[in-house]
């Protein structure tokens, strides 16, 4: 172990490691990425890494078991919920969600608030009968509606709405509870703050922005709602087969669910979930703050009580300060801060791995940039 | 660097690495894992691990286009065949194939030489018409038949079979050209051996045996069958979309494409793929030549002519004695021997990175076992 601890102090000196904006996947816990490097010819003495692992064997099956647990215990998921990671990303859940629990006489009702629900709504429509009841694509995608006050149709097969929308940067700051079922796309805010699973009746969500490297996607969903599934339906989008055979009726996407587990083990460590939203907050207002602070100089793209904490979305007064702004961030190792093409300006992700630090810094980039001007 | 030659020599000596007979996930190449551990917080120097790449960004990028150039120089793809990564594995492909390209008035002739020949072909019925032109259940998966005896129906939408089944250890050593096209399943076998792309229309292989760890599956397509594939379908099963966004119309697994392009350039190194078929030839006449002068101790599964190179299925001649035998197997650092339950016996995989000491040492166990009865 000693050798190992001088080689990660020498090594770590040489890294110049950058703050990484990206949307995802990014950022991850650096102790993470430690014990993977240590454990990656052998993992804990076993004498292969976990890629060279058999998903039926009891070490993998210990990782699976380990993570699922962890998980369980962060979000304090019931016992009448299955946990299973399924392949494809969230893009091939808009698929399946609807390919298992909408009926051929239903409807689903949709909840648009950005890019990710509308490529939703899109491919369920393929499906079968979709509603909208809800999309901000004429107001740019700039806030989420006060949930209390849909009208949602009753008798629905469910309904279905994006927790957090990465490209737009706006969130929900509240959950409610329908007499429908509730399918929520939690891809990139899950484990970023407190909620209740209770008020769900499916939550997925892609690994890639707080849990760990694309592959693998996480599902949790109630046991009653999960009957509604056809008995037998094709094999990858089957939710019935992937909760019985635990995510594996083939091989699941390993490496990605085991550092799930480490990165949930990691979220353990800094306290949990209600510590994790504190950092969050914190980390998120550096940035609106420095937004606020700046006479308009910085413009939020979302309206106040939808800001998200995870993506923080904003434009410039001019392409030609953007360009400055973005190639100086970068000399200074801030990268992957330029916005989605489809809104411009700048985007900064800040996922629950991505340091605090980092946000300061940048916070205090944004001032000077303004001074010089 | 100094260092890190320091840290790994000293790891290596206690690293007892096993000789992993996994039928998948399996052995990765000594190489890969020492570049992927060095690599493992910074890429190259650019400070991120390749996990915390965004997918959109120009080095994730290098990182593609070296995978799939790299696979079109190894496998000398012809330029009107597209090449790009999915998601789910093989069996997201067994709905995903007739989706696409099995008519609503066409049929689609399946060939079934084992346990993955047959999940595909009862997936595809989920979808439309298909027809089972060869089934060797009856005789245990013992054998692949001589592709130029077997009837196509000609018209049909295309011809499905799969190269290697792994479970049953048996495959194919011929191809054929047929006047309709032809699907492949080569997860078990791809690059483990010259083949012509050109007698196919359709190539697919999960990473998880040849190429890298689970999560991506490679797919090889004529453009002239991938024109056939409807316009617009479900986005994960959509092959139109996966090749014109290069891999990419959502989050790709990127770290088992990473992994793969560094085994495709181990196999650059080793000689490329005339070579890497004589290793594995000898790798698996030395496990064979142990079962054929066992005198009837060890009994190979396959027929003579149908015997798979990656995948050495037998048995033993009672319980006590396979029990045993895997005990002590297990006792000297050969592990996953186990054959799969639904033909008992032992399975041996030795994929292109197992290396062939291990078979050496193996075949001699086998010879010292039948002394010690």
């Amino acid at each position: 172990m000693v050798s190992i601890m001088i080689y990660n102090d020498i090594y770590m000196n040489h890294l110049n490691r950058v703050y990484n904006f990206s949307a995802g996947p990014c950022t991850l816990p650096m102790d993470v990425l430690k014990e993977i490097q240590e454990d990656l010819l052998s993992w804990k003495g076993k004498g292969m890494s976990v890629m060279e692992m058999s998903h039926r064997s009891d070490l993998f099956g210990e990782i699976l078991h380990d993570a699922t647990s962890r998980l369980r215990e962060l979000l304090n998921i019931p016992d009448n919920y299955s946990v299973f990671f399924m392949q494809g990303g969230a893009s091939l859940q808009f698929s399946a969600i609807p390919w298992s629990f909408l009926s051929s006489d239903g409807t689903a009702d949709y909840i648009i608030t950005g890019a990710w629900g509308k490529k939703a709504y899109q491919e369920a429509k393929l499906v079968g009968n979709v509603n909208c009841i809800f999309d901000a694509e004429k107001e740019g995608y700039t806030f989420c509606p006060n949930l209390a006050d849909l009208q949602v149709h009753s008798g629905q097969d469910y309904i279905h709405y994006t927790s957090n929308e990465t490209i737009h940067g706006v969130c929900f700051h509240h959950q409610r509870k329908w007499d429908v079922p509730v399918v929520c796309d939690m891809s990139s805010d899950i484990l970023s703050k407190l909620f209740n699973v209770e008020d769900f009746d499916l939550i997925y969500a892609g690994a890639q922005k707080n849990m760990g490297p694309a592959g693998a996607t996480l599902v949790i969903v109630k046991d009653s709602f999960l009957e509604k599934a056809p008995e037998r339906t094709h094999m990858m989008l089957d939710y019935r087969q992937m909760a019985k055979h635990h995510s594996m009726p083939n091989t699941p996407c390993t490496w990605s669910i085991y550092v799930c587990g480490l990165v949930y083990k990691w979220i353990e460590k800094s306290g949990g979930l209600s510590e994790i939203e504190k950092v969050n907050k914190r980390k998120a207002s550096l940035l609106y703050q420095a937004i606020d602070e700046s006479g308009g100089f910085y413009k939020g793209h979302a309206r106040e009580d939808s800001r998200s904490f995870m993506n923080i979305t904003f434009t410039l007064p001019d392409e030609h300060k953007t360009e400055k702004f973005m190639m100086e961030a970068k000399e200074k190792g801030f990268i992957e801060i330029q916005g989605h093409r489809s809104i411009g300006g700048c985007r900064l992700s800040v996922y629950n791995a991505f340091p605090e630090k980092g946000c300061e810094l940048f916070a205090d980039f944004m001032h000077e940039f303004i001074k010089k001007c």
